[in-house]
Order: structure tokens, then sequence, then C-alpha cells
């Protein structure tokens, strides 16, 4: 992997956010040249910190992906570009649908419509969500379920995934979709749950309050993060990939209370608190989630290696190292 | 129906359109209070004189369904919300990306918005299509087959019916989605093939010019416009409709050959050429597609009972006296 990396330019949006900066410092050990887009918009996940450590070797370039201007000059001149930029929380997506809809349809449209101008041999691989399969008609899912999302994220996470297979099979640009499961680990945002609730989880047990746990029979599967690196690094580099999409997954189904139990476990102490689903959650809630990740694992050679147990010890060490850097 | 429909207020974005304005030609027969929008863009449907003869008997209000602020205003104390505009063309989707989006996302999310915030017991019916569906994997094409649109305005309207579905499941605002196969008849644009390429057939032959078959082997269906108004209206006032997606279908699959020899029997003469698929076209054409609409007959008695022999003949004759009005 490292020799097809190895002197490329590497576009990554949303770069200073959770996923796209634990990929850069992986890359950047490849040596790759990369340019990291990012918005740095105070409720989504870019971090100035995320980059501690690394950021002499890569570009920091401030844009907004809804800016089709800045966009149509950056994605130029690039091996691979790395579309993780995105509008996450469900519950923003409902009360603001139009930023969702500007930031998740408009702009990877946008992006595309760029790269098919200027820059129509780059691989482009779209970080996608298992939100937009809904609430499952059987499970594990793999990807020849339908989809239902269940809120306006999801709609507009489908739409966008959906351009990007599009423009790899009328235009050729090569272009493929990973839908991402719950991804957790360093670097993610853990101010509250717009990305995910177990970076939440995590901010409490080491500030040493307790955590609520809403529902907790219901299963989910976790990737830590430096798996899903992985599978976005092979998805880059397969041409088998190119217009397709693949579940990424868990290495097995936990219960939120059983994971629960695993932090505090790993954390050495903790509390936490069962708690029913608020109101305006549940209309969007899907009940027990885990995704069948068999495609991949035969297409690409990938699966999870790293265990929620080493995951969430992993997390709680950076996290309180680094905390203040989150808060 | 004429009792559900008798002094009620409806709404009927794309009013000026093809099925928007036959729409409201059977409703001010039951006496409805109609209101039409539309935004009279060149190239899309909208026709003063589609409301010939019964614009007297509705308001027509010109505006745009981009405009958040106009329909904020609009959809207010309306019983019935027929949600017809759209953006149609294929090709212009592949070309102009962004005004698709506009129209078949944005303005979709916002004119939902708006009955959220100011109408949230309007029954709203959208209008879909079957080309959401993309190259079947099986036919007839029932509702449960993947969605896997070939173009962007597929994307786009399929993400425009999923918000119509989320709107119904999250906040309760009934409403409804038909996927329309080839719709057919009089007030159809005929200008150019950017609505149905049914449309220039006829007028080439009513022209005296030869008209086009491409391919012709293909098997497709064809609705009559006044069986998919019955089907709207039908949608407009059952509540079991409510948060469903429903095909209409034609009478039998026509290969496009069969058709165009239909039609040259129906005008009496003409004369038509085979063509190979434009190079532009065939990226995103989708082989034979007819639909199985086996769902809205038993949930809504409806099925189509024009056939195409009569359509194309009422069609005919509408163009013959008034195709000056089209061109």
């Amino acid at each position: 992997m490292a020799d097809q990396f190895r002197g490329k330019k590497i576009l990554i949006t949303g770069g200073l956010g959770f996923i796209g900066s634990n990929l850069a410092r992986k890359l950047v050990e490849f040596d790759a040249k990369i340019t990291i887009v990012d918005s740095l918009i105070e409720e989504y996940g870019g971090n100035l910190f995320n980059i501690d450590g690394f950021k002499d070797r890569l570009q920091v370039n401030i844009a907004d992906v809804r800016d089709p201007h800045s966009m149509a000059y950056l994605v130029r001149d690039h091996d691979y570009l790395f579309n993780l930029a995105g509008q996450t929380s469900h519950v923003d997506s409902m009360t603001d649908p139009d930023t969702d809809l500007e930031i998740n349809c408009r702009a990877q449209l946008s992006i595309l419509e760029a790269c098919r101008r200027h820059n129509p041999t780059v691989k482009i691989v779209f970080a996608g969500t298992r939100q937009i399969y809904g609430k499952p008609d059987y499970l594990p899912v793999n990807e020849a379920h339908a989809i239902r999302p269940v809120d306006v994220n999801g709609i507009n996470k489908m739409a966008g995934e959906h351009y990007h297979i599009l423009y790899n099979n009328v235009y050729g640009i090569p272009a493929c979709g990973l839908r991402l499961t719950n991804t957790y680990g360093p670097r993610m945002r853990v101010k509250d749950a717009r990305q995910t609730f177990l970076g939440v989880w995590i901010r409490r047990i080491i500030e040493g309050d307790t955590f609520e746990v809403w529902g907790g029979d219901q299963l989910r599967d976790f990737t830590y993060v430096d798996d899903a690196v992985e599978a976005l690094m092979l998805a880059a580099t397969s041409d088998e990939a190119n217009g397709r999409v693949f579940n990424l997954g868990g290495f097995r189904p936990f219960s939120l209370k059983e994971l629960a139990d695993l932090l505090v476990e790993k954390y050495g102490g903790g509390k936490y608190q069962i708690r029913e689903f608020p109101a305006d959650r549940k209309q969007i809630d899907i009940g027990s989630f885990y995704s069948d990740f068999s495609s991949i694992r035969e297409s690409l050679g990938w699966e999870p290696i790293i265990s929620e147990a080493e995951g969430l010890a992993a997390t709680i060490k950076f996290y309180q190292a680094h905390l203040k850097h989150y808060l």
C-alpha cells in the first residue's frame, strides 16, 4: 500500500475532521503529498489539534466544499480524492434541512462536476453511511438491503453516494463509496453527539460524570478508526472498487449496554444511567443495526482487526491525554 | 370523488404543465378552488394555453418552487397539494445538474418545510418517476425493486420522493408519491423531447415529417394522462396512501416500434425511421421497462382504462387542432 501512495497527490475533504485526520496521519507516513480541505465549522468535526504532530508534513487549505469556485481549483492535479466532508448530525438535518442538503448533496455534485471538468482521472472515495438503510428488514444488513433513510441526513447522504457512482458509470471518473457504521477512536468529536454518541460517553467518563445510555438493548457495530482508514486506502487503490459501494462493520454486534460495560471496564471505573429514548430521537431511531461486510472482505480483503476492547482502550488513552483540545 | 373535492382548496405546483393542467381541468368540474403555481420557464412544460377554456375557473400564480418565500405563503390554507413541478429532462440534468438539484431536491424540501410550518394538515401527492429504478433487474418492476437511478434527474427525483415520505412519517403531514411511467396525452410538451419522446413523434407526424424511433425493440409502458390524473385524485383522497409510493403503468408493454406503428395507424399515415441510440443517451438508457402497478390497484383500485389506441387517437386529435400553441 505504501508504494501506491508514495509521492502521490492526495486531497482530503473534511481532512481536519475525525476520519480525515486519521487518514492523513497514516498517509504522511507513506510520504504522500496531502492537501486537506476543511471549513472548520464550529459544529462539525474539524479541529486543528487533529493534525498536531504532523501538520508540517501536509498542506491545510481552509475552504468550504459548498464553494464551487475554490473546489474547482483544489481538485486539480490530484491522484486521489478522499471525499469525507459532510454534515453528520441527524438532529441538525431535521432542524436545518437546507444546510444538510447544501453540504451533503449540492457540494458533492459540485465537487464531482469540478473533477469531471478539471481532473477526470482522479480516484474518488466517498464516505457514505449505513444510516441510509433506515430500519433494517433483516440483520446483518448487506448492500442489497433496501435503502429507506429515516431522516433528511440519510436521504441527502444517499443522494451524495449515488452521484459518485453515477459519475463513475457515466463519465468514467473512478469512484466508489464506503458505508461507514459507527466509527470511533482518537480525534472524534466528543463535545456533543453530533458525530457519535460514543464520544460523549468517553468525555463524560473522563470528566467523572455519569454518562447516559439511551435504550441499551439495541445492537450496533463499531469500527475503530484505524480500520476505517485501512478500508479507505484499500478502496482508493483498488480498481475493482470502482462504481461500487461497500459496507464496513465491526467485530461483532454489541448492545449499547454491553458496550457501556466494556467502556467502564476499560476505563477502570465510571458510571452510566439507562435512559428512555428522547422523543425527538425516537422518531428517527432504527432499533438494532449491524452490517454484513462480506462484500468488501471478498473484494478488497478488508476486515476489522482492532477489537472493541483494544479500540476503546486506545481511545480512552488519547482523550485522557488530550481532552482539553476537544472541548 | 366529486364530493371529496367540492369546494376544497387545492394547490397544484407545475399546474400549467402537462399533467397539472389536465388535473386542474378535471378538478374545476368538481368546483374545487384551485390555485396553480407555475414558473412558465421556457424549457419546461408550462403553457398558458393548457388552461384555455377553463382559466377563469381557477387562480394562476406565477412563482417558482425554488423561491421559498412565495411558497411559504402559497401553501397556507389549502386542503390538497398536488406537487407536480419538476425538471424532467434527463439530458438537461446531466448538462446542468445544479438546476436539477435546485428544483427536484431543494425546492421539494423547502415546500415540505413550508407545509410543516404553515399547513401541516395539507394532503400532498408527489409526482415521482419510474426513472429512479434505473435498468431493471426483472420485469415488470414493482415498488420493491432496487432504486438505481442512471442520471442526475433520477437521483434527485428519488431524494424528492424520500423527503415526502419522511415528512409523512416524522411530522405526520399526509403525503404519498406516485411513480409515473411514460405519461402522454393532450397538453404534453411536443416542442422537444424534454418531457416525452412521444410528443416529438406526434408533432412530426402532424407536420408531415418522418419521426425517429431510437432503438425500437425496447419495451415501455404508457399511461394516458386522464388515467394518471385519476391516480393522483385517488391518492389524494385516500388515507391508505399516506406514507406510501405507488407505481403507475400501462395496459400492456409496447415495443417502441409497435407503438410507432400504432401511431401511424391511428394518424392514418406518416413515416418513421429506426435510428441507433445517440451516444449521449445510450449511457443512460435502461433497455426495456414496464411496471407492475398491482399495488395501487389493490390499495386504491386504480388501473389504466384508456387503451394506447384510444389515447393516441385523442392525442392526435388535440394536436391537430392546437399544435400551433405548442411550438
